[in-house]
């Protein structure tokens, strides 16, 4: 039993002197100032991930959306709300030795956002169209600088998954990549569950079943622990 | 004291066997399995009028977009997600004596709802065009049936609060409509506080300072109970 513990304590101190920065929750994209664009991530995977980090010794840096979480013990947490402020707030946080993309980031923002609430004309029916254009992508820009940390994403996706991850992986330049699959409710967004398969850069897979987000994380923690020490 | 009690009991008392019908909170609109359009209503308010008319006595049902408020007693609550899910709620809690219009229902939705989560193509910076059309008006289309309640709208603007209400009004055949300048981040969305102009179909202006919006909640329902006991 004392080496047993002895053990967990060296486990769970894997990452002790790395600084993670950990990216969670969703992204809201401003239409005026009643009306946004948003999606259905909660942050548990998010903020899981970084309790765990924590508890696995990192010096946690925790970049969130717009969630209704507590924060993890000994976790710094920068709360945002648009895609550009959070790659400012990713930037603000650089260096770092790993980076964890779990936020669900808007692909797009509204061309522009109205100063005042749209009105609508009561005396038509028609309807609108609203421009969207590409928003920057957080994990990509982080992944490709000079100082790039082992840089680790996320692919959610409702179909194609595997196949959609591993070119995720390879556009953005990452060293893992996490495939969950969100069209199964009993692991998507919001649920407390999640099973996830870690596709690495020769494009080796290694999948943990479904458990909780607590339990995945921690998983996901030991598995990166490890790669950053082969690398 | 006895006398006061007494009369503090009557006027309680002032909506009973009426059925009160109030919409509250956001709805949301897919635009594919992950992402949605929404806006910044809590349901604040339209929880705190559902409170305040039980407590006077009225049969209540509540139906609401996706909030995180727990359900006043003695309501019966229906939760919705989008526009026509809204509308849909309202037809089946038909009729009632009272609507009271609180939720923030979006005007647009988009004109496709992908089944699939959209890929943006990672080689091309380019945007896209969402294409929106008009969500049915909930409050416009129960205010004109034949078997219409008193019904009572709200204005939430940024500019022009007093001309885009007594608009709204004629619009869409109400009975009275409360104007609410959510431009003012203390009595806007998500506030607790608010304060109100309840305008009536001969223009007349009447105010109410800000005050917590359960306060609020309690004046503008026995406001409404004034109201219908004189047409």
């Amino acid at each position: 039993a004392l080496a047993q513990s002895a053990a967990e304590i060296f486990a769970h101190q894997a990452l002790t002197g790395k600084h993670v920065l950990i990216t969670a929750g969703p992204t809201r994209e401003d239409i005026d100032p009643v009306r946004y664009i948003t999606n259905h991530s909660s942050g548990k995977m998010g903020f899981s991930l970084a309790e765990a980090a924590a508890e696995a010794g990192a010096q946690v840096t925790l970049v969130c959306g717009p969630v209704h979480l507590p924060t993890p013990d000994r976790v710094k947490r920068v709360d945002v709300t648009s895609a550009r402020d959070m790659l400012a707030a990713c930037e603000a946080a650089m260096p770092c030795d790993v980076l964890i993309a779990a936020a669900a980031v808007a692909d797009y923002r509204p061309e522009v956002s109205a100063a005042q609430k749209m009105k609508k004309d009561p005396n038509s029916a028609d309807g609108m169209t609203l421009k969207l254009i590409r928003n920057p992508d957080i994990l990509a820009t982080i992944a490709n600088r000079n100082d790039r940390p082992f840089s680790v994403g996320f692919a959610a996706e409702t179909e194609n998954l595997l196949a959609y991850a591993t070119a995720k992986l390879r556009d953005k330049n990452l060293d893992l990549i996490v495939a969950n699959d969100v069209a199964n409710a009993a692991i998507g967004f919001n649920s407390d569950d999640n099973a996830i398969t870690i596709i690495d850069r020769q494009q080796q897979q290694t999948s943990f079943p479904q458990t909780s987000k607590g339990k995945i994380a921690r998983q996901l923690i030991d598995f990166i622990a490890t790669h950053i020490n082969k690398v």
